[in-house]
């Protein structure tokens, strides 16, 4: 394949959007493959997000050539796409660090360079926060001003968020540029010779300065307030509407200039269009088509599979498997998925729900069986949870399964439209603790400590698959309530596939278990974070010769407490282990008890510090923050030496 | 005024939906008046909402006379204009107990009665809940369906929740009805001849029968997948606004089908058309036109004021102020207000965003002197704080203010967009704490428990007017970060108006003060709880002989480790006081800290406990909850006993 060259001649040249605007723009389709080659040769010894990043190359391409950044601000959605930017701008070099420890986050971020405008994790922020730096650049000396261009994805659209943005867009007096990278088609296509036809007249200098002059004169003679600026705009757009006998769009019912489609490919029509659109007022929205994938056949093929496909062969597009000379434990997201399926099978209440996340989450295993009964909402973790609402009031048993990262923009409906009711909405945090190489943006830090303290909720979290099972079983029972079961990214601790017919049990609520004996000192954990619990108990008596006594809680919420009740008759000395923030959570939780029934205890409490992580491998980041085995048995040693 | 008439004799007879269906379709408009005059008369002497629950009169009446309420499923969205609906559901005679304690919610939650389909405290989830229930009835005996009507205000359609709802409805299969109430005309109101023209067209059974035809048709023949439905969705609003020369909206955008503008207040014309459409396939909204305070002049002509009017005299209009026989102190809002107008002045830098409470946050005193420099950004949380981000990246200092409650809708942002950067964004927390009337939907538990565990925030909480006015002087110095102020509703504890002219100073960031000193009990407050606490400290003084302590710590976090040290040296009991939930608060920091350093102290924490909690005088809350200075001096006496 003419793409898979490992020599970038143009490339190998560009440290900075500066050394871009040197080349030529007949030159920048070389460029854009030269990219293209460059991503997927790193990608396939580095993985990272490959799909969105290809598609979005000549769209990045055609900004910096026409803008002038750092001054002006590019801010992405979703960054994942965001490789291209992150090469040109002085970090191709470092690429090959891209979301290792210590190296390039897989994400923009201000922390890392001046290019990177916004901080771009999760979806739909760009136009918000494009529009707050827009709005900042009005008071500022002309040459001062910076352009702000938002690029947001047809997917990132769905988020409330982005319409909140557009919708305040459109009042606001900024001069914000919005760029639709649409590799879904998700809004109205409009496709072949009428669409140029439309872009042709949409972007012409002639109608928009015609518009533009046609409000200024009306600004002049004093007649422009805010209703009639929105009669002028809905004035012309008729016309253009007339013109082109074009439906219009979301955009334009928000008042908000629109020109598009446009191929998102073409890298020179994207630059005489960004040209031609950059220092225009107001808002205004360009909307690109691309393919996922693009200039990749692999990829263009399958764009789910090849979204982040892991390591591959560049050549053959052949995936590189883990390797299974061992055989491997399942991961929690397959044990969720399919014993959702094996449940709703019995019970034809049982629904499922997903924000944009069906094969993350797997729920795409009853999906297939049970299209009927699953729900993707796209982006929309808010909406996910009410509409679980809505269903669990008429008499259906929802499982609503939601990253922990992005059940942070859920939290209100949790509070506001489950819990106040205590509906029997079933809600699965999935990637709950540290995810890896994602990051900072992607951890799952605060479900448990924000959760916590709304009424009503039960909050489980396995140690292990066949809790897992039980905690799901345990939920769709009537009476339930409202329960959120919290698992992390990864894989379990059984390697065979006995957990898929494993029968599953009724766990009582609020009750832990005790998994051994000890002397003096007892281990308290939660969730996963047990195992790695176990594992230190079993270094630490082998060192010591002590018995060390270990229960799994089972529940964070309510806390069980006559197991706390026994283990501070037992034990002196207690040492919690979680897999989430250290304040607030289950040893916030324990001796908050100890603390009302005015027991004194020596509390060591083991969870993340009070700080943001960065990426890299899993192992690596519960060292950094002290909550791997051996920062536990650390402590347990500690405490043995202190009896 | 005739609407004001204390005789009744329709509404008299009606005690539920069913009596309602008796009338006919020509007395509608007399009951209408009935309710009107029933809703002025009773709220001028039991405060509530009283603008918005007269313009949703005639929507409500004709509904419930059109659809089988309580099987057919009928949702508010800000329930507060929903009184009419209690009031024909069979909660008439308890009306007078509206907002009350142990009385009647001010908002519809079916808690309270089988009519009340969903809960309706916070804006934009009418449509997300609808859209559940609706699907829920997918699977059921056609004879034991429910229809499924979503009632929502113009306000409301600008959250990012009833935009994920829209955007979902259009893609799932269900029969929605959506009501617009629009009093606004944010939506592109189309008035006059066409209008007419238009309802006649777009309701009439020709029209959507043919479509209906057309897809069944298609359907039966199996070509009708989702894209081409949606093809023919397209083609036929073609038809339409070809022959009505309309511009689309954003509902069309959506593909959703659209009915109006209808005159809201034309109760039989509503009846007709909610009977045309009440039985189509598929999600549809009727767009219905309303006046604020319809048939109250008053009302209709000052919106804002009549809004929640408090008490008045409804034959004059004359509203009946708060006895000023002593000198009031300021609301905390209003010190906010004139404080950041005040900082604003010196600090141009600084920009006000609220999401929609420019009045009842205050920030409308900056806004009025500075009104480019604030932003209402409608109902927008995740926005506002996201937009607010942006401008802080841009350079300036924001200052945003949004109700405790509604910023649970901004967590995500918070973290995201705001404290992963540390950028100085304020937030600043109006209505923290109980909030009275409101009651269990409105009160602000969460934020305390829910951003402590956010890295690289501060937060803090005055404990009068001054604290107030100098946490917003330091919150705005250079390279505080992100900040947090949160107080409560109501008014300060300074019955003049020095505070207007009172010195900032910057407080140290993490340091509390001492209050008092006493022997072996020390209190720790924060926040305006530390009044409660003061008030019981001199009670129990005054009793017992006894000195207690008192530190009033100003920030949750970072917690003033340095006076805990001293508190732990010198004290041997420690209560802590706080106006939120009692676990995760501030009394777990303080147990969390003493915990870490092993020392150990009797600790009585006071906060909420773990339920929701409902509505009256923020007193008989406080009572209620065991928060009050009653309770304070209680836990303080038997701390002494025990002694």
């Amino acid at each position: 394949m003419e793409t898979l060259e490992k020599k970038y001649p143009l490339l190998d040249n560009i440290n900075s959007p500066a050394d871009l605007k040197k080349l030529d723009v007949e030159q920048l389709p070389q460029l854009c493959d030269e990219l293209r080659s460059f991503i997927i040769n790193s990608l396939a010894t580095n993985p990272g997000h490959l799909g969105s990043s290809l598609g979005a190359i000549d769209i990045i391409v055609a900004v910096h050539y026409v803008i002038d950044s750092p001054k002006d601000k590019f801010l992405f959605d979703v960054g994942h796409q965001a490789y291209a930017h992150k090469i040109l701008t002085g970090r191709r070099d470092a690429f090959k660090t891209n979301r290792q420890h210590g190296g390039l986050s897989g994400f923009p971020t201000p922390e890392e360079s001046e290019y990177d405008a916004f901080i771009a994790g999760h979806a739909s922020n760009s136009i918000s926060a494009g529009l707050g730096l827009s709005v900042a650049q009005r008071n500022k000396p002309k040459e001062e001003r910076s352009r702000v261009v938002s690029l947001i994805g047809d997917g990132a659209m769905s988020g409330g968020l982005a319409f909140e943005g557009l919708n305040n867009a459109a009042s606001t007096d900024n001069d914000l540029i919005i760029v639709l990278n649409d590799n879904h088609m998700a809004i109205d296509p409009a496709k072949g010779g009428m669409s140029q036809y439309l872009l042709d007249i949409t972007t012409s200098k002639t109608y928009n300065s015609l518009r533009y002059k046609l409000y200024k004169l009306l600004r002049k003679i004093g007649i422009v307030d805010e209703k009639s600026k929105n009669k002028i705009q809905r004035a012309t757009n008729r016309i253009k509407s007339i013109l082109s006998r074009q439906q219009s769009n979301i955009f334009e019912s928000l008042s908000i200039r629109y020109f598009g489609p446009v191929d998102g490919h073409d890298v020179k029509t994207l630059v005489r269009i960004f040209n031609e659109i950059k220092d225009y007022k107001g808002p205004r929205v360009v909307h690109c088509v691309t393919t996922k994938g693009k200039g990749y056949e692999p990829a263009e093929k399958s764009a789910t599979i090849w979204h982040a496909p892991g390591k591959f062969d560049p050549q053959t597009g052949e995936r590189i498997k883990e390797d299974c000379s061992a055989p491997l434990a399942p991961k929690y997201q397959d044990v969720f998925g399919e014993t959702l399926l094996q449940l709703a099978r019995k019970n034809d209440k049982i629904v499922g729900v997903t924000p944009a996340m069906p094969s993350g989450s797997s729920l795409s295993i009853m999906m297939k069986e049970m299209p009927k009964r699953c729900f993707d909402v796209g982006i929309a973790e808010g909406h996910a949870v009410t509409f679980s609402a809505g269903m669990a009031k008429g008499g259906l048993q929802p499982f609503c399964v939601i990253y922990s990262t992005f059940l942070q923009r859920a939290y209100d409906n949790v509070i506001h439209d489950v819990a106040i009711l205590n509906l029997p909405v079933v809600i699965c945090v999935d990637r709950a603790g540290i995810v890896g190489h994602d990051g900072t943006t992607h951890h799952g830090y605060f479900d448990m400590t924000s959760l916590r303290s709304i009424p009503n909720i039960t909050i489980a979290a396995p140690m292990n698959e066949i809790e897992l099972r039980n905690m799901m079983y345990t939920a769709q029972l009537p009476g339930k309530g409202t329960f959120v079961i919290r698992y992390p990214r990864g894989r379990g601790e059984f390697c065979n596939d006995d957990w898929k017919t494993a029968p599953m049990e009724e766990l009582p609520i609020g009750k832990g278990v005790k998994i051994k004996d000890g002397e003096d000192i007892a281990v308290l954990s939660i969730g996963t974070a047990g195992n790695d619990a176990a594992k230190a108990i079993a270094e630490v008596e082998k060192n010591t010769g002590k018995q060390i006594a270990h229960y799994d809680m089972r529940f964070l919420k309510p806390i069980d407490e006559e197991l706390l009740k026994e283990v501070a008759a037992r034990y002196s000395k207690i040492v919690t282990v979680e897999e989430g923030m250290r304040d607030g959570g289950l040893g916030s939780a324990v001796i908050e008890k100890l603390a009302d029934w005015k027991i004194s205890k020596d509390v060591v409490r083991i969870g993340y510090p009070d700080k943001f992580i960065g990426q890299g491998e899993i192992s690596e980041l519960k060292a950094d923050t002290r909550t791997d085995f051996r920062a536990i048995a650390d402590e347990i040693t500690k405490l043995i030496e202190s009896l």
